[in-house]
């Protein structure tokens, strides 16, 4: 038997965000979020468990070292024990865009190591199994599991924190068109940023239940207006809390796009806009305004990264070694 | 006698903001405020009650119509009603600041107007009654009325809603350099914009009072850092309570200058920043660091007005007409 596979994953795009942990180790949030499978970005991940004498693991060509391989480390042990397998593994991972998009690649990293990990060892695993243990990675990794449109129900314990298809791919053809704003600064980590607390953190809970009702309604109704107004919203209430707590991720030019969408709505162009832990916005819309959407902030010498629904975290045949 | 006096007062900087108001009419605040006012920067109005057909107002050289020309009429009426007067005025009004500057005008004007027709028809008001009938004219201009650095005691009727000075204005030599930021878009009225209550709206409130507390104890104790940080800090809050009512007055030059003055501050240079219902960013810091942020900005290609910290609002010889 041959314990060796290969998975790909999309990262994911949240409308409704993830911010604020009710459990640090598990990763259990203290919201429900929404997202979608960005299907034209992907990790693409090939583990073999053999008798090799140390893991090694090797992203976008590179031997990973210290916290980096660590972590990956830690979750191979995960399937190993599941397997009751000691066996050590080598991990050879890529993704289709660049580190410096400014797409979190742990998402897709961690749903298609899952994926390779527990096919190679032949684990029998249920989807709501496969999202826990990619959530024990990186939490939003959870969010790539499942196909499309997909929602992480926070849960309480380690056992229901997991996320679920709300749609497939192909049931709403909508775009994300990610402008890419360059960051000279150092990132500020997501995690560090979301144990800081504060009065408006709490005014945010008492809205996301409101912001989760539309934007899961607009997916299943197909109305990207409803979907992109409560998505919207909740951008602006995730970064203000950040704001309200130190963190700035938006840079000048992000407030100039924020600006730029709102100025093509109100001219008629549908779209919407939502912005991660990062300064790039992701301008939400439909087919027939992708291309002017685009063109418009070609004009502005922004690079766009354009794409539409992606599926679940899936075994592949190709292999990466 | 003659029913004529001349006014100068100073427009002010809020380092505890005022945002939402309990009475509309009366415009009782929400929340206490502290300011500064702006010594370099002044309105100055002559009132002249006399047998005139009706009242006439010239504002910066315009003579003024409309509803504004109504609000300085109904302003005059309460000082006609307090004298039982009925002589028509004449108001002749200046600002040694442009409108475009992006420096509120309402806050000195009303305060000025509030002096000079008290002073022309010679009641002996206390500087208390002075402040609550420049609120009614225009919330921030009752800070406008005491010497230096001032604060709203918000109050719960029309009575106890007025500012104290805190300090006088040669208490603590600090400086705000204004970055003057050009603004295409319409401006929102705070007015308008302060209806929109939401829930980070309530969360602010529960932080304003320390906010209060650090900033009245920064302006006694000459502590530049204290009353920053907390500047800093109830800023970021107003501005992003406003963003979640949909206000965005920030353009992406206003981001610019936040990163920078952070920079500077980060790099060793003190500075603090503030920012009002505009895009417009007040820097605050000693005197010997003056010259080196002005130059900073400068480089940068933006226009700056500097003010050190102004007196109370007070009758003058000098008349207008």
């Amino acid at each position: 038997m041959k314990f060796k596979a290969t998975a790909i994953a999309h990262p994911n795009i949240a409308f409704v965000k993830y911010w604020g942990k009710k459990d640090e180790d598990l990763r259990i949030p203290l919201n429900n979020s929404i997202s979608m499978n960005l299907g034209n970005l992907w990790t693409k991940t090939t583990v073999e468990f053999n008798d090799f004498d140390d893991d090694i693991v090797i992203i976008n060509k590179e031997v990973a070292e210290g916290t980096a391989k660590e972590r990956v480390v830690k979750h191979l042990d995960k399937f190993r024990n599941l397997a009751s397998n000691v066996l050590k593994a080598k991990v050879v991972s890529e993704n289709n865009f660049p580190m410096s998009s400014g797409i979190a690649s742990s998402a897709s990293g961690f749903a298609a190591l899952t994926m390779a990990s527990a096919s190679a060892l032949n684990l029998n695993l249920s989807e709501k199994e496969l999202s826990i243990l990619a959530r024990l990675g990186s939490g939003s990794a959870c969010r790539s599991i499942p196909d499309g449109f997909t929602e992480w129900l926070m849960g309480t314990s380690n056992d229901d924190s997991y996320a679920v298809s709300l749609a497939p791919a192909e049931h709403f053809e909508i775009y994300d068109l990610v402008v890419i704003i360059r960051n000279e600064r150092k990132e500020i980590s997501s995690t560090k940023g979301m144990q800081k607390f504060n009065p408006y953190f709490y005014a945010r809970l008492a809205e996301v239940s409101e912001n989760l009702n539309f934007v899961r309604k607009g997916i299943i109704e197909k109305n990207l207006k409803m979907l992109g107004t409560y998505a919207e919203k909740d951008c602006i209430s995730m970064h203000t809390v950040m704001m309200n707590s130190g963190l700035f991720y938006w840079e000048p030019e992000t407030l100039k796009i924020i600006k730029e969408v709102w100025n093509l709505r109100k001219n008629g162009t549908e779209c919407y806009l939502t912005i991660d832990a990062g300064p790039n916005v992701h301008v939400l819309c439909l087919p027939e305004n992708k291309e002017k959407i685009k063109g418009k902030f070609s004009e502005l010498n922004f690079e766009i990264l354009e794409s539409k629904p992606g599926g679940k975290a899936r075994v592949i045949g190709e292999s990466l070694f």
